[in-house]
């Protein structure tokens, strides 16, 4: 936690914050600033929410206040509003804004004609299953992403200050376009959820037997298919058009794999046969090999491909814990670790990821020591 | 492993058993039925393959057989030949081939006019990233499931001794007809496969402040990204009319959400427009929450709602072991265990699934014990 903590440190000279929204992102900013004994003060269209805020700890409630920074915790329709609002009544002072959505927001903004240069967007990738003020946390943005979203107009000085404010919670800043955000998080967040859903339906009316067959892949793929439709619907809403521009290449692709499994029919030693569909097969999922190995591997370093090591795991309390003790014994850093469920079996697999030069030592430590790998 | 020695106990009258097809299925066979002393014979159209999987210890090289089960452990268009040469020339045996497609191979024989009363097909779910009998190994079906493809002139004798082969080699064993074999490998494996292949293309060309947003969601939807192209041509190609018709019904999903993303366009605030867009939007979360509930849990049982506890754990050696220990040492079972790395900063989120009577009393537990609950 010392890369957190020296963070925090940096969080001194902030000036005083006025939050403005006190559901859980905003009331979270608040409480994660008090901590760091940043002056904070709240202010929500709703009494009751803004009181608990402060009940919780999250800031003051005062109509005497000169902030140096405005954070708008409001829903996209009505952050424009509030944001103008704040860059008149506080002529000194930086605004941002928190919401999910970054271009339809500036877009509304640029429309008003005010001068934007106090104003930078942001967008800290945090959020929990509940909302409210209730449910809000000093920690809820420790080790998360805080993108900054600084358009043409923004002073620099403005995307400093909150960066600043963002690494005080904890949070790790990058800095992108507002088109590069909406099309980033499309990509990384959207575009994954929408597949995981649509493939997810078509296990519903799946016989027992079949899908009893599910394996460690399909659940990978539809894990985040337990996902809140309501949640889910406002965010999509939100970003709309990145979404939908990525989507459709996404159908393209799909139409040339339907197009290409048609064309090869249900022949088994027709090989001479459908010329290109097996290209096109091959094609697509080396094109996915090339994407997954975009995806940056621990502490946001190169993807390093771990080795992993397979060990025969009974299935009752503490093996797992003895396991990773001994791992542990043997001075080998765990990178991953799955467990694979055997279907009607009373024991798993524990699936240890681990840095390539470690699997054999590790493999041999195990085997001395009593483990049954799978290799 | 008990349930796995018992399964094995009844492999004790399994008759000869004659494997056509040394590479790594056929080989892994004969391996697993060695280690529980059923008579094996081996056979390939490779002189080279079939003495290394006799030197492996897979089984005896002879041409004076009389098996009582013969396994065709070849690639689907040869399959079919194989097969029915083994009927003809062994008129009291039992035939089985373990191709992973079951319909195309059963029209071949089903056209070729030869009693089949003594072949049933069967798909032992399991495979290696490597092939050939070289990566064999006598634990290949250990926990993984075998299914039965029995169709309508099979009799019921040959579905029992495939059954036992199945179980001798420590597979759980199930039971489908072809057609819904196709089409349930098609839902859970092959069709997952492409959609994570396609969501991960799209992340290929993006910037790498963009890629470094990627979290756990994505991370999971597209891990099989990374698997074999030619490998997965061939799976795909040989189950194409099922996988065809599910991806068929994808696309007609994937459609209506784009058309309705169109609709909502970009703007922020205009909530009224676009009527029945969102409910797209909903409905296919929703669709997606019901699939993925079918999914079964641990050991085929009914899905369990586990409860998360997530725990701030140091990026060193033993940390998590000593984690683990201690959720042992409470007597709390482990039903899963993620690990989800900062971005950039020296620590991570273990994330401990248990039962949800037991995530209060482990949180309060662990806090006392020291760690850093986020909740």
């Amino acid at each position: 936690m010392t890369a957190s903590i020296e963070a925090k440190g940096a969080a001194a000279g902030l000036p005083p914050v006025h939050v403005i929204g006190t559901g859980l992102i905003g009331a979270s900013v608040g409480l994660a600033l008090r901590a760091v004994d940043v002056d904070v003060t709240l202010a929500d269209q709703s009494e009751t929410s803004v009181a608990l805020a402060r009940d919780l700890g999250a800031g003051r409630i005062t109509g005497d206040i000169a902030p140096g920074l405005v954070v708008i915790a409001a829903p996209p329709d009505v952050a424009p509003r509030l944001i103008l609002e704040a860059l008149q009544s506080w002529p000194e002072a930086v605004v941002t804004d928190v919401t999910s959505v970054k271009q339809a927001v500036l877009a509304d903004l640029v429309r008003s004609g005010v001068p934007l240069d106090r104003y930078v967007g942001s967008h800290p990738m945090a959020g929990r299953e509940r909302s409210g003020a209730i449910s809000a946390r000093a920690d809820l943005f420790e080790g998360r992403a805080w993108v900054l979203c600084p358009h043409e107009h923004t002073d620099g000085r403005a995307t400093d200050l909150v960066g600043r404010l963002a690494r005080a919670t904890g949070a790790a800043v990058s800095t992108l376009s507002p088109h590069d955000h909406d099309a980033a998080v499309a990509a990384v967040s959207h575009v994954p959820q929408i597949a995981a859903s649509l493939v997810a339906a078509r296990l519903e009316h799946l016989s027992e037997q079949a899908v009893g067959l599910a394996g460690q892949g399909v659940r990978d793929v539809t894990r985040i298919a337990a996902s809140d439709p309501g949640l889910w619907t406002q965010i999509l809403s939100g970003n709309a058009p990145a979404v939908a521009a990525i989507l459709r290449e996404v159908s393209t692709d799909l139409d040339r794999v339907v197009a290409a499994l048609e064309a090869l029919g249900s022949g088994v030693d027709d090989v001479a046969d459908a010329p290109g569909a097996r290209a096109v097969l091959a094609r697509s999922i080396a094109d996915g090999n090339a994407g997954h190995a975009r995806i940056p591997g621990k502490h946001g370093a190169p993807p390093a491909a771990y080795a992993v090591v397979r060990v025969v795991v009974d299935d009752r309390p503490g093996e797992i814990a003895r396991l990773l003790t001994e791992i542990g014994e043997e001075g080998v850093n765990l990178e991953d670790l799955r467990l694979d469920h055997g279907l009607g079996l009373p024991f798993g697999l524990a699936e240890v990821s681990v840095l390539p030069t470690s699997a054999g030592p590790l493999t041999e430590a195990l085997q001395a020591r009593g483990w049954q790998i799978q290799s």
